[in-house]
């Protein structure tokens, strides 16, 4: 397959991208690559599809090919992305992973395998090192998902540590979903060079201070413009300017975050477009109830918060 | 395709059977055949293969399907089995659901989606639902999998009476690995006819006095007959021998989990077998280390314990 380079180092705002699906629960290709488009006009320096927030782990592997293959095919620069291939079983994730880098993705966001609670940092060495040697394309980019609420199997420091050291250049970067962003900031400055991305926008401002390189979020599906804004103000040296724009981040975040995610941002997204489809989510995630969605989007409101305008 | 109504209503000792691996990792199809007869000889009512202890989670879709096909294929009767089919994803679930259940397994043994955390039983009722309504297939017989310490996800006692009502017949039982044998005995006396198996060796002459009908455990890889011991006891209303024999087995139960339990046990098949390839393992799982498969060989000589010679 002939495939451009990993595009340059990824760096800023990327969404943690929903997946709109129809009413019998498939993927919609269409409103999706709309999607992207309107992210990527609208502060998003790249794409995380397929992560937490998309739905990933209710795809199957067929599904989540065809989601980046149309992805692709609409016109979305591979080179803006960065999808989830991490799976339970090390040939699924070897499967994603060689498929995406195939295509000319900027990384691939890999969870550890996260059926088996208790095992060692040697078995999840063990576990990445047989997904990249079992990919053997030098392309290959690999971003380490810390989500430690999520899959109870936590990346320690030392195991990053021994990842990079054995696949330096391969192993990439990471995104820390853990909250804990003094946590992220220790790691970016254990790793010169290893690209730290904060999962949750609180951390954004911080993290960039600190050493980090951007953010892969949920909220940025409907605010990544703030977060865009955050970025500037750091890079040009305005600190306060810097602050403003992150605290209304976070208190954006926060009044989104009061419920699940996924389905507070399709929640979001339908009456922001008004496409009803929007509020599609699988099992076992469920829409937001009535009263639910009306007290979000009041809290919205309040914040005098909307998502930038469709098209 | 033709296939077998489901059999009698599954009964008694099952192993959560090991899966045997090549070097390369590649599942061993003739030795798996192989210990799953010897199983079968020596205790065993019948074999959940594919469960926690099998890896099941650490095999793609492709190799599941095989390993079964493969293994009925070789004669073992697909109504002694009840396979895991339980994935994060409704559609890997229906598929392996629904093959298993074509090629006449007594039942499938299914986990809830496990990667989202925190989810309602709203939620996971519409993915059970969804697996169920998709595979539709009258001979379908879905045992759930209750392991909260594995996957966070549990299932309340709501959400079974939930299921059994909406789908009676079709949710047949249930394996409680969460080491709780009063819950357990709880469950089966709200459900008449509702076919609780204890996950863990040491649940299971308790659970029977209480109601349920058997055990689906790891140890039972290599000590099947101490179990079959106890339900022939009980059975014949012999309540001091099976007290006697349930407390041998409790003390192999527990010197073997010890240590994780599928490297340990493959360590003993192993040593019992001369079989090196036994010790093969998928990462993140590994091995025993050699003082660690020493003082477990150690601890079952203590116990003057060995499995069932090998045909």
């Amino acid at each position: 397959m002939t495939a451009p380079a990993p595009a340059a180092d990824p760096t800023g705002v990327f969404a943690a991208v929903l997946t709109p699906l129809h009413d019998d629960l498939a993927p919609d290709h269409e409103l999706f690559a709309r999607h992207c488009r309107w992210l990527l006009a609208h502060g998003c320096d790249g794409l995380s599809i397929l992560g937490t927030t998309g739905e990933a782990n209710l795809f199957s592997r067929e599904e989540r090919i065809e989601i980046l293959d149309r992805l692709v095919g609409a016109g979305i620069p591979a080179a803006s992305l960065i999808p989830g291939t991490g799976c339970c079983s090390i040939p699924e994730t070897v499967a994603l992973s060689r498929h995406a880098t195939g295509r000319g993705v900027a990384g691939v966001l890999v969870l550890p395998s996260f059926y088996y609670k208790g095992v060692s940092d040697d078995g999840l060495f063990a576990a990445f090192s047989e997904v990249i040697e079992r990919v053997a394309d030098a392309r290959l980019r690999v971003y380490l998902y810390h989500f430690p609420q999520m899959t109870s199997v936590p990346l320690s420091r030392d195991l990053i540590g021994r990842l990079i050291a054995r696949y330096p250049g391969t192993v990439a970067g990471m995104k820390d979903s853990s909250g804990d962003t003094a946590a992220m900031i220790e790691t970016a400055a254990a790793f010169p060079g290893f690209r730290v991305f904060a999962g949750s926008d609180e951390s954004l401002l911080p993290l960039l201070r600190g050493g980090g390189v951007g953010c892969i979020t949920a909220v940025s599906n409907v605010a990544a413009e703030l977060g865009a804004k955050v970025l500037a103000a750091h890079r040009t040296g305005e600190a306060k300017a810097a602050d403003t724009v992150q605290a209304r981040l976070s208190a954006v975040r926060r009044a989104i975050a009061a419920y699940p995610l996924s389905a507070g941002l399709k929640e979001i997204m339908a009456g922001h477009s008004g496409v009803e489809s929007w509020r599609n989510i699988r099992p076992p995630l469920m829409r937001l109830a009535a009263a639910e969605a009306a007290a979000l989007a009041s809290a919205l409101d309040r914040l005098a918060f909307a998502p930038p305008p469709l098209a």
